[in-house]
């Protein structure tokens, strides 16, 4: 297939023997394709286009969720005795224990490494304000705010830019099945524990929650493989994790630990995981994501039991019970629906444009530069606060309360005089965590003046769509709530007259109805914010809201993590097929690829280096000719379709040397002896190191044990839509078509379809005329 | 096939000429089989073999949620325009929010009924032994009781057998794909809601909350297909909903309802219908189903607050919020997690003792009459607080509070003196609802003895064995909580000077730990009961006793639900293969079955009346032969699989008498002429009704536009557990197994899988040695 000559590297040998030739979505990112293939691929992606990290390349592999059947496996799932069934159950246990544990732990020392850091540095700011010594407190705050957003940053650019920004969308895209390059490493974790308690000590506007979901991920991944790459554990039951379907699990118990851990939410934890980022779901994995999210709230617990004692410095006041409203009795009445609805529609239109503002932002990034972003927030969070009146304490207020000064709380005092108090520096001018506790307070309706939540609302707009695209660790959860709650409690105040909802319920509202607008959940965000407030007569009107802003939401433009993940070029497959995939069948659509590599049961040395030199797929399908089927008055022989086999498996076949003197087949015990599965599921090594003697080359591989005999596949007729689902839903990465017919000559396997063959916008660049009856109406 | 001729109902001419026998899962129940196949099934199972109905047999047929791809579905699908599709979605919402406010109307309804009939007996009760007039008292108690049961159960026996016990397994089972007849009439849903009003004012130990998930689903069945069978609205747009799929998810959406209504919880319901009932999810289905329970709560929260005003006779003081311990400051120690684990540990052992027991006591219903179940439930909540010594009341209590009389609330007076109250007649002689909300109550460690305690978990504990199986709408739920919070309460009291617990947490603790120990949920459970007792605090502890109850459960025996569809013989398919299905090929299971009965694409009228006259099998593949494959150098010709007709089609395609004169291929137009997809996805009628003449019998049909050209299908040598898995996640009804060869003369299908012969009791039968390797890990 001349036209083809282009896709293969430089550095191999193009080999124009070949005659058939499979695609896969691994592509050499140097290779330099002179003729375009009929089939469009993003072929590279950048692991984190958005983080300025010199837009570094990398392309992905797609990860193997379906269990490999070869005869090692099936002889391996056979032997195994009860009791190494129930070590494996055991340890399948311990691990997400231990998930819940670490993450539970790291999650506190975060918390109490920022409260420290950031009330340390507000207490001293204070104190010179104290002092009127204006410029010193500005340079202070200015000077440490910089040093630590460039200790985050210089982390992450320097040692793993895959921790810069929240990491969900590559947790969920890895749950679909698509691997980005050192996401879940060492190196990422510590630089995002740091980079995190950097970036959020600094005052940036953006939150703990979304990096503490990536660090719950990198735990699960780590402990699974037994350790950082270079160090792992090589205990024999732990290499039985080594595989990408218990690693999925893992990752998915460590995901719901760090919601859980961020909103001490467990059933939102659970809820946000199965809702928003697995794509796979069995009842199974919910009740042993659930035990994890049970641990880490226990050990949250316990550490808040010590830190009231006094022994974590400025901890124990704030951190991690954000906002609990549970003593404050929630009144509302029928007509109060009415204002309900109009928040949450609010709520939906600006989380619309929120997503479509970051989006444009995202893709001019360069042109913003990090640095800069901590400086303005700086000078916003300390200068802002002077245009605000001073307002006199209530006086009903016991003293201690109105103002505070020293100690996180309300009626910050700042430059008022005693007995006054800076409403805009109790919203700007303390962590955000804080910040939120403070809008969400109830029963203070004359607390803030409307001027000063005007300013407040606007600035986090602002800073909400430059900070999210700077190379720290950064979460979207609070930008949202500080944005909502800044527009819910201004129109609790012009609604105040007309309603009985507490403005900090509104505020809360806020929030929620601005979450739902922009990330499109329901059902976790309520449990979580149900969670968060400690008030379940708030359950209804949460809903509604929720409901009605998503509606709103999603009437605009997708969620903001689908936009992420299409900005990344993350080859996420959605869960509902386009309908205009129901037109097109997969026969057509293997048409305009090129026909497949096959081997052969017992195929030469010489071939199979051949073809794992000049091609860059990872399966390639193994077949038999000349088969008389067991057909009664079946003359002349076909050919057989034996399964599937993994480029991994061929080159550790060739790695270890597996070879025959004749074209034989081999006794079960001779494949045994040289392989096992569990080495079978690591999947390393590149066809480069493998040395192969032109002795060698004549000799014959025996690839039917190493074959998966059980391959997923479809009939030709099949239509995309339905491919799709079982792609999907099956949780495949090769998939075989095979023919209708049923003739002499036929080949058994007329192509293989990948996740990027699937994937809508791929296949609209090969057939542009299906996109006329595309719509946003997905109907399945 | 010879050995098949007695599997034809004796009413239809044996034609022995068919060649090809394929065999499905519904059989005339009638048919009387000579020769037992090897693939033994289910064939018949009674509707209801617990509800002592005369043992009625019916057959159950399997549902189609996969889509029905042929000519017709696709024009129709092309040919949708805009306006359609909205209206449709529009009309999926609509349906949605019917769904729930409906279900919130009735279970208003059926707590307003309950809590007067049941009241005002109890008071009129109450009013004879103050007189103590005893045996009036007891006679004019078990009177009413007893008509009460026996008119539930005349209803249920003569009108609607189905509307006899929880309904949610069947609810499971359908979710599953398995069909109940009769289960979601209108009948049924009368039948439920009456009889479930007799049954819970009888006292009986049952509860309203399982009817209400099955009340749930029937009217979401009757609002999707336009009511009654009788007098469905012929409104064009709600024919849209009459196929399987959209039903499925408008089940999914009413027993998510029922659960709400029946607890007040709607993140719970949502959670259930997730956790328990659902068999297929999609997050868009999460969505609307949380749309319908929102409603729900508010439709309860709208009652209530009417209620309030006290237009509602004694309603108000109860039905709907069960226990709402909100109040109450929940202290624990990390100590006292010793005990919840001991709580746990019992609620383990003890629910799937209750298991284990129910399904004996299931068997050998026949034995046990309904009416000898409510004369005795009576004797014993009337006699039993005899035994119990009279307390004094609290001092400290207000005198209102203690002893009442004539009205709910703890501390019944009873047939003590002044001052005294009987503990075990506030437990008993009242309403199930009271009795779980007296029990919980908290701050009051002296109100119950010992002795009345271990009374009341012994009853109950016989009552809920006995009274589970007799033909009334009945729930689970309650009487586990009352078992449950009986033993709770009863450690308590004796844990109490080594706790901080209160006793009434403990009775909570109790209650949840045996729904966990039998039920075997655990998220869900947690988010009710996090619902039902407006408490937070009480989060972890409750995670930690549901994780232990169910693990101890769980290494006894299956969940309770599992027993029943097993009782019922549903044949439900379990979400995780057994270990040993892998090493079974599907090849190896067709092999056992006839081969299948194939069809032309163009096929003489005889061939199919024959065909569809001499086999019950629902689908059919369709092929042509003497295809020229379009592959280079291919001279002779091979068979092509066109797809798979059903049944249902081929009958439509008869009555119509959509006949040619010649053998040919149509043209899409006059396919179009004679049918609509909406008329298709209807399955009605069959061959008896169809009457052709012997003319017509020589002419011909195309069955091309009707075939579902998109089957899914695996190739022989896959292995069972995948292919189950397969079947599950996409909802299948039928499986084409495609041969590995590729030859002329081999045909494209070797057989077709269904259900049944995916089911591991089925398969055992016929490969008794895989049962070797059987045991209790599922791993996958």
């Amino acid at each position: 297939m001349g036209e083809d000559s282009g896709e293969f590297g430089e550095s191999t040998k193009i080999n124009h023997k070949m005659e058939n030739v499979e695609r896969e979505e691994e592509i050499d990112p140097e290779s330099n394709p002179l003729n375009e293939p009929l089939l469009k691929r993003n072929r590279t992606l950048s692991s984190n286009p958005l983080a300025l990290v010199g837009e570094k390349v990398s392309y992905i592999e797609s990860l193997d969720y379906e269990i490999n059947e070869n005869d090692l496996f099936k002889h391996d799932w056979r032997s195994r005795s009860r009791v190494q069934v129930l070590q494996y159950i055991f340890l399948k246990w311990l691990l997400a224990f231990l998930v819940g544990l670490l993450t539970g732990i790291i999650a506190t020392l975060i918390n109490l490494a920022v409260e420290n850091i950031a009330g340390y540095k507000l207490l001293a700011v204070l104190k010179y304000i104290h002092k009127e010594r204006y410029l010193t407190g500005f340079l202070y705050f200015t000077g440490i705010n910089f040093v630590l957003t460039f200790v985050a940053a210089i982390l992450c650019v320097c040692f793993a830019p895959t921790a810069a920004g929240p990491g969900i969308p590559e947790i969920k895209a890895y749950l679909n099945g698509v691997d980005t390059p050192n996401m879940f490493g060492a190196t990422t974790l510590i630089v995002k524990i740091i980079g995190s308690i950097g970036a959020v000590s600094a005052g940036l506007d953006l939150g703990k929650e979304g990096p503490l979901v990536h660090i719950g991920s990198c735990i699960a991944s780590l402990l699974g493989q037994g350790g950082p790459d270079n160090y792992r554990i090589k205990w024999r039951w732990l290499r039985y994790f080594n595989n990408d379907r218990d690693r999925r699990d893992l990752i998915t118990c460590g995901s719901s630990s760090g919601v859980c851990a961020a909103f001490r939410a467990p059933v939102g934890g659970v809820l946000f995981a199965l809702e928003e980022v697995a794509t796979w779901w069995r009842s199974a994995l919910l009740w042993r994501t659930f035990f994890s999210t049970a641990v880490v709230v226990v050990v949250l617990r316990a550490f808040i039991e010590i830190c009231h004692t006094g022994k974590c410095g400025l901890f124990g006041e704030g951190g991690l019970i954000m906002f609990d409203v549970s003593n404050v009795t929630v009144r509302y009445h029928v007509m109060d629906i009415v204002l309900v609805v109009v928040i949450g529609i609010i709520g939906g239109v600006l989380g619309s444009l929120y997503n479509h503002v970051l989006h444009k932002v995202l893709r001019l990034y360069n042109l913003i530069n990090h640095l800069a972003v901590a400086l303005f927030t700086s000078m916003c969070e300390y200068g802002l606060p002077f245009l605000a009146k001073c307002t006199p304490c209530d006086p009903s207020l016991p003293e201690s309360t109105c103002p505070t000064n020293g100690r996180s709380g309300n009626f910050k005092q700042f430059n008022c005089p005693p007995g006054y108090y800076n409403d805009l520096a109790t919203l700007l001018l303390t962590t955000n965590d804080d910040a939120v506790r403070n809008i969400f307070s109830t029963n203070t309706p004359q607390e803030y003046q409307p001027l000063s939540l005007v300013i407040f609302f606007v600035l986090y707009c602002i800073l909400g769509l430059i900070t999210f695209g700077i190379a720290v660790p950064s979460g979207l959860f609070l930008p949202i709530i500080l944005m909502g709650s800044g527009y819910g409690r201004l129109l609790g105040i012009y609604m105040g007259p007309h309603t009985n909802i507490d403005q900090g319920l509104f505020a809360v509202l806020g929030a929620a109805s601005l979450m739902a607008g922009s990330m499109r959940m329901t059902v976790s965000l309520c449990v979580i914010f149900l969670e968060l407030t400690n008030n379940l007569l708030l359950l209804p009107i949460t809903m509604i809201v929720l409901l009605i802003a998503k509606t709103v939401g999603d009437s605009f433009n997708p969620s903001i993590y689908e936009i992420i993940l299409h900005l990344k070029g993350l080859p996420f497959m959605d869960a509902n097929p386009e309908p205009w995939m129901r037109n097109l069948t997969v026969g057509e659509l293997v048409d305009v690829k090129p026909s497949v590599v096959t081997l052969h049961g017992v195929e030469k040395v010489a071939k199979i280096v051949d073809v794992l030199k000049n091609t860059t797929h990872n399966a390639f399908p193994v077949m038999d000719d000349g088969v008389v089927p067991p057909v009664v008055g079946q003359a002349n022989g076909g050919t057989e379709l034996h399964g599937l086999i993994l480029r991994a498996h061929l080159i550790q076949a060739l790695k270890k040397k597996w070879f025959l003197k004749e074209r034989r087949r081999t006794e079960e015990w001779e494949v045994r002896e040289k392989f096992t599965w569990v080495e079978l599921a690591e999947r390393e090594g590149s066809i480069e190191e493998v040395a192969v003697t032109s002795e060698e080359m004549e000799m014959f591989v025996d690839l039917h044990p190493l074959t998966n005999t059980t391959p997923f596949t479809v009939l030709e007729s099949m239509s995309v839509a339905k491919a799709m689902i079982l792609f999907r839903q099956v949780g495949l990465r090769h998939l075989l078509v095979v023919p209708k017919y049923q003739a002499s000559g036929v080949s058994p396997v007329i192509g293989i379809l990948t996740r990027q063959d699937l994937l809508a916008h791929n296949i609209l660049t090969v057939f542009p005329h299906l996109a006329i009856s595309k719509g946003r109406e997905k109907r399945n």
